[in-house]
Order: C-alpha cells, then sequence, then structure tokens
C-alpha cells in the first residue's frame, strides 16, 4: 500500500517544486515573497508547507535571497527543516549570520550529522570562543577529526577532505571487499572509489565501484585497481587540487600526509564549487572588487573596494602630471584636451583585453615559460594590426571631420603606439608578476592601465607638441 | 614474476614523470625542448621514449606547447602514443590542426574508440566534407549515435551526453542488476549511477553503485534508488547543465528526450571542464577578448578584438564631444584638462568593481528579482560611502597643492558625483540587459563606461563652469 502511495505523493512534491522554480532553476520571487509574508503573518504552518518541499540547496538559496533582518524569523519558522544538508550549500555569510543564533550544542548537532570536509566548513568561520564551545559538544572521535583538519592550512586539501573513505589491503579479493562493505554498517555510503593500500597504509592504487561490479569475486583487488593514481599531498592548495582533478578528470583522489600514508579523500562534488570560484575570481580580482561577495557585510566590501581605488589614485595622479607637461599646447588648442582621452581610453581597452586572455592563459597552466615568447609576438602581431586599422580609421575620420593633415597623422599614429604599449604591456605585467609568484588577477590592471594612459598622454600630446599642432595651423 | 616486476617499472616511470612535470604539475620547458630537440634532429627514438610515461592530458598539453609549425613532425614522431584519450583532452584548435593531417579512417578510427561525448567533440569541429567521410568510415551503431548527437544544438545536453550507460528495470533486485552487470560484457565500465527505468524507459530513479554494493542482493532496486532525480532535457544548454551539477552536487545525470525518456547520462567529469570555461569566460567578456583561447588563429582574434574596440569607440567620442563643449574654460585653465581624467578614471574603476560583482552574481543565479532591489540599494551605499571618502581626500589634496578652494570643492563633488554614477550604472545596467536575455557579459562595459566617462566630464567640467573656476581665479 505505502509502496503504490509513495511514488504519487513524491509526483505532486515535484509538481509543486516546479512552481517554485523558475526555468534557469531559481527560486521565483513570488514563492519567496509568500514564504516571508507567511513568516511575518506569524503563519508557521503555511511557511513550514511551502519550505518543506524544497531540495537542501533551494532551502539554503532561500535563505541567501531573504533580507538579512528577517533571517532569523525565518530560521525560527522552519527550523526543523534547517538540516546539516542545508547548512552545507549555505553561502559562508549568511551561514554565519544564521549560526550566530544558534546555542553551541546545536551547532554540534548539526556539525556530527556531516562528513568533515562539511564539518569543517561550518566550525572554521566561528570566532575561537565558539569554535571551542562547539568543539566541546562533539563526541571525542568526530572532535579529533574536525580538529585535526583545522590543524591545516585553510584553503588546504587537509581542509576539503573527509576522512570517512573505503580502503582496503592489497592481498583481499573483490569478494572479499564487498561482503566488508555489506558487513560494516558504520562504513560512508558517501565514496566513488575504493582505495587499496599497503600495509604501512600507502595507497597504492584506486578502483572505480564499476570495475569492482563488473569483476568475479574471486579476482584479487590488485589486478582489477588503477596503479597510477593522482595522489593529493595534505598541505596542496586547493586551487591546485581543482586543476589536478580537472585535467585528470578524476572522480575522487587519496590524500596522502608528508610520509605518504592516506589519511583522506576529496570527491569532485567538493571541487566543482572551487572549479566555479576560481575561475570566476579573476574577473573580481583584476577589477578589485576583493572576493565580490555579495553576502558580505557593506563595511568589507567598503574596505575592499577602497583600498582599490586609493591604489589606483596615483596612477590617475601621473597621467594628470604627464598631461600638465602640455598646459600650453592645450591651452592654445582645446580640441587636444578633447581628443586625447579617445588615446588613452583606446589603448585601456585594448590592454585590457590582452590582460584578461593572459591571466586566464596563467590561471589554467596554459601559459608556461615554454610559450611565453611565443605568446609576446602572438599579443605584438594582434596589437599591431589593430593599431594600424584603428589608426587608419581615425586618422582619416579625424582630416574629414576637422580637415586637419596633422592633427589627423599625430591622431593615427598616437593610436598605433598605444596599442603597441597596451599589448605588450597586457602580456609583460602579468607574466612578470607571476614569475615572482604574485597572483597576477590581483596587480596587473593598475600597472597596465598605468602604461596606457601615461603613454597615451604622452604619445598624442608629445607628437602634437613636436608636430606644432596648434589652433591656427 | 610480472607481478613483482611490474609495480618496479611502474615506479620508475613514476620517477621520471615528476622530471618532467614542474611543482605546479605543467611540463618543464626544459622537457619540452628536449622533445622538440630529438624531433628536429630526427631521433623519434629518444622522443618516443620521452613522450611514452606521460598521462594523456600531459601528451595533449605537450602538443598545446608545441609550435604550430613543428606539430606534425611532432605527431608523425609520436604517432603510436596518440590515442583517443590524448584527442579527448586537447585544445580544440590544436586537435583540429592535427586532424587535419590525418586522413578519414585515422580519424574514424580514434573516433570508434571514444564514448559518444568525445566522439563526437572531434567530429563536430571538422568540416562538413571531412564529417560525412569519417562518419562514414565509422561502424553502423557508432555512426547512428554520433549523428544523432550531431543532430542536437552546440553546446546543449545532447551533445554532452554519453549513450553508453546502465539502465535497468524496477522490478529488478540488486543481485539481478550485478549478475547483468557481470554477464555483459559488451557494457561501458564507465558509469558511477545506474538509472531505474519504468516500462515506457522513462527514468523513475538514480542509484549510486556504492549503494548496491552496501545493500543485500535480494533488494529490489525500487527500495535502494533514490526517487528524486535532476533529469537534463536533451536541448538544455550546457552552462545550465553545469549550474544544476553544481547545485546539487551531481555526479551523473539521466537525459530525457521530449517524451520524457532516457536517451543519455552526463558524468560530472565531463562538466568540470565546462563549469571552468563559463565562470572564467565573463572576465573575457567583460573586456570583450571573445573566447580568449590562446591557440585561435590570429586572424579569429583581430577580427574579435577589433570589433569591440570599434564598438567602443563611439563611446570614446562621445566623451571628447561632452569635452568640446567646455573648450572655452579648457583654454582658459589648461589644469581642468590634466584632472578632469581623474575623475572619469576613478569613476570607470568603481563602476568595474560593481559590474564584476553583478556579473557574476547575476552568473551564479545569485542575483535574481527577488534580492535586486537590495543589490542596488547595497551598491548605492558602497558608491556613497567610497564617494564621499574620495571626494574628501582629493578635495583636501587638492587644497593643499593648488591652494584654491574652488577647485577642490568642484574637484571633490565631482568624485562623489561620479561613484554614485559608477555604482548606479554597474548594477542597472547589466541587470537591465539580463530582463531582455542579453548576456550582461558581453555589453555591459560598453554601457558602464559610457555613463562613467562621459559624466566625468560632465560633472566636473560643468561644475568648474558653474563655479567659474578659471585660471586667474
Amino acid at each position: 500500500m505505502s509502496e503504490t502511495e509513495l511514488p504519487e505523493a513524491r509526483a505532486d512534491a515535484e509538481v509543486e517544486t516546479e512552481s517554485q522554480l523558475d526555468r534557469d532553476d531559481r527560486l521565483r520571487p513570488e514563492f519567496v515573497q509568500a514564504v516571508l509574508d507567511a513568516v511575518e503573518a506569524g503563519d508557521t504552518e503555511t511557511a513550514r508547507a511551502l519550505v518543506e518541499p524544497l531540495h537542501p540547496a533551494d532551502v539554503a538559496d532561500l535563505f541567501e535571497l531573504t533580507p538579512h533582518e528577517e533571517r532569523a524569523a525565518l530560521a525560527h519558522a522552519v527550523a526543523d527543516l534547517l538540516d546539516a544538508d542545508v547548512f552545507a550549500e549555505m553561502n559562508d555569510y549568511v551561514r554565519e549570520d544564521l549560526l550566530d543564533a544558534l546555542e553551541p550544542h546545536e551547532v554540534a548537532d548539526i556539525a556530527s550529522e556531516l562528513d568533515t570536509d562539511d564539518a569543517v566548513a561550518i566550525i572554521e568561520d566561528l570566532d575561537a570562543a565558539e569554535q571551542r564551545e562547539v568543539l566541546r559538544a562533539l563526541d571525542p572521535d568526530d572532535r579529533a577529526a574536525i580538529e585535526e583538519a583545522l590543524s591545516y592550512p585553510e584553503e588546504s586539501a587537509g581542509r576539503l577532505m573527509q576522512r570517512e573513505l573505503i580502503a582496503v589491503p592489497e592481498h583481499w579479493t573483490v569478494g572479499d571487499a564487498i561482503d566488508y562493505l555489506r558487513g560494516h554498517e558504520e562504513l560512508t555510503t558517501d565514496f566513488w572509489e575504493i582505495f587499496v593500500v599497503d600495509r604501512r597504509h600507502h595507497p597504492v592504487g584506486t578502483c572505480a565501484l564499476s570495475w569492482i561490479l563488473r569483476t568475479p569475486r574471486e579476482i584479487a583487488m590488485a589486478d582489477v585497481m588503477k596503479r597510477e593514481q593522482t595522489l593529493i599531498p595534505v598541505d596542496m592548495d586547493q586551487e591546485e587540487v581543482a586543476l589536478r582533478f580537472q585535467k585528470y578528470a578524476l572522480i575522487s583522489a587519496a590524500v596522502v600526509d608528508d610520509s605518504g600514508r592516506l589519511v583522506g579523500m576529496i570527491t569532485v562534488d567538493d571541487i566543482v564549487h572551487i572549479i566555479q570560484q576560481e575561475a570566476g575570481e579573476d574577473v573580481l580580482r583584476l577589477s578589485g572588487a576583493g572576493e565580490g561577495d555579495i553576502n558580505e557585510p557593506i563595511r568589507f566590501t567598503v574596505r575592499t573596494r577602497l583600498t582599490w581605488l586609493l591604489i589606483n589614485l596615483p596612477t590617475a595622479m601621473l597621467a594628470a602630471f604627464v598631461i600638465s607637461f602640455f598646459d600650453g599646447e592645450i591651452a592654445a588648442f582645446a580640441l587636444l584636451a578633447s581628443l586625447m582621452g579617445v588615446v588613452s581610453g583606446m589603448g585601456g581597452n585594448a590592454g585590457t583585453q590582452t590582460l584578461a586572455v593572459v591571466v586566464r592563459a596563467i590561471a589554467t597552466n596554459q601559459l608556461t615559460s615554454s610559450n611565453t615568447s611565443r605568446m609576446i609576438v602572438r599579443e605584438f602581431r594582434i596589437a599591431a594590426t589593430n593599431g594600424v586599422t584603428l589608426g587608419l580609421l581615425i586618422g582619416i575620420g579625424s582630416l574629414i571631420i576637422w580637415h586637419r593633415a596633422d592633427l589627423a597623422v599625430v591622431f593615427g599614429l598616437a593610436i598605433l603606439f598605444n596599442n603597441l604599449v597596451a599589448g605588450l604591456a597586457g602580456v609583460l605585467v602579468p607574466v612578470t608578476l607571476d614569475r615572482f609568484d604574485i597572483d597576477p588577477a590581483v596587480s596587473s590592471s593598475v600597472f597596465v592601465t598605468m602604461f596606457t594612459d601615461s603613454m597615451g598622454f604622452l604619445s598624442f600630446l608629445g607628437l602634437a607638441a613636436l608636430f606644432g599642432v596648434h589652433g591656427t595651423g
């Protein structure tokens, strides 16, 4: 009876879910509003009924879409639906917001339901006093696992890994492994590969579950497993881990300590967030927007962005200083002041193009010292082609508008020259920073803009002075 | 005997591999050079010995790092090491380069070794005539599968999916499923979950292999499987597919056609490339660098970038036009021409910060109509705080330098005003474009720059004219 009823109930839930999400799989604004209205009206019943059918990832989204000041009330209304999975899916800042409202033992309850990696993600953001209290409320095994994870650097493999994994000795057969899995209730169910270890607990091979299912019971694990493995050192940076997963198309990977012992496992579902985050970070860093997290408290955002604007101020002043050398020319022929911005602006655009390409190529390991010189030549050729085309176009255009051959030549040449500056600076700045182990995404654009602005004004106004371009010409 | 020898041979190979890769897992330039030197010297033996221990992903990298004109010779030297996996890992343009040098039946041989998704990736880039020839050389089953995949739009789930998957009827037990897997040699080994289907071949549930291994043989699949599934429509865009995988932490997902029939499977290892690519695309699109692929033929790159620069030219000219209204003021007081660029430049930087954050938030489904108004208020507050701070700082600074209260007030106010313009344009432009289903990453920055440039010059020069700031003041 319950067998036949279950699918129908599910089908209903699915239809409901459909109406909560738009075609891009985002919560509909009307749905969010309905939940918040119910919460505000004190109608907990309705709020719970609306939220219950949601996937944990959507419940997490709901909290992110709820204004800061209404989150506590929402959390109170749907408290029993706030399980560990919801917290694992939630934005760091929003989670912190909610965790602040909970008692340490409640946080400990949530953490103990999670795999180590997710528990660590929740606990690492708490302040030191709260962390101690939560850890004290955990049972000793969980506590030891989480404390060990917290001992590794932030954003390292040690923080990402879960300690729940399946490792079997090399002399076992496939049948032994299956019996072990069937016979031990307490083992994790969240694994895609089994690690084969030697007597010192060093991984010697990896075995996908599909191979185990396709192989007769009597075959030795050592004959089924793949011996070429990608082992992740426990202190490896998460960005590097993400690149390995991507390059070698991994589903999971063994994490080893300094002595080569298997200490944990990282699975690809924890990596996709990082891949997305690290790849998307470049645009935020290049523009000086820091983390760019829209849930970050406003004072942090202001601090990050203001710092960046202040760093850029000297660059802008340098350009102004360059212009001030040509006061006389500008006073005599104010049109120069109108047009000089076109030269610096077009150079800035071209520099940004090259910079974006080079920064991405460095981040994805496509640009290495093997092909740097080829890249420089390539960008120079592109800059020369674009510079000549734009220079001719702008020169001819200005000849038509102002009937001034001297102005046209100066304008066109300055555009060409600044395109070359932009192309070279766009490659050389990030490549040089990378050589000195400075993240090129963070600091390149200040320097590139400095070059394109200053050289743009200098070339245009300098050539105008040289050719004696002035109002009475 | 061979049992004991194998691990040692492997160990040697691993040591060698270590010396070929640097600590960031990139091929060392000396190694690349050694291979190319051997190829040039006609020493095929050495070249093969060097390349043989490499992982297919590293062989693919080697070709990417090799200059265009030396790739054919390298391919010739290591021809037997160029298997299907290497091609699957290779950059599109580099692969096209190599495939052009191969006969259609050789391409067909490679394609037939691959899962549908990888075979499609190779064949979709060939021109129509070559495609026909390769398809003709394939065996009928492979050919039908690939032709069907090619019938789906580019970058859709239909192109990404593989047709090799495991689907079992709902009335089977776990034991039935295991026997089926053991008994059928021809089934794929590349799967992580089993799909359970009803009589019409519609997916009704998904079952992770770990659950099957943990469950007694006599239990029904219907009782082990998870009924809540994320089904991917065959025509869904790959970016959307990637977001689903990420949101719901999927390892694999069933692809269904219009009638709901199971037609294929997408696995997460094919998705990580897309997640990385889509997330990294924003910086390239915002800067008008197109795909930003460093292996793209230079003429395509020039076309993309030049188009973008030409689109930006009217913006630059508009700003010049705004300045030209103030010819008189500038001629009378050339310092204005030096300083006006600081106002537009600082506004441009602030606008880019906001734009980067908003574009990422839209791309990751974090900014929806539920929280747009909150985002606008947030960005306005940030812009106001930064604008007041910078305006005061710059006003006081210029008072100290030029001892001119009127100039200081005008400069500071213009900075404040342009920061507000930047903050508002940085949100409103991308949000509006997104409403009209235009990719905000592609076109936002032209408009934002237009606002910050024009309004920057207008506010500074306009205020200067209004306050009568001139050289003799």
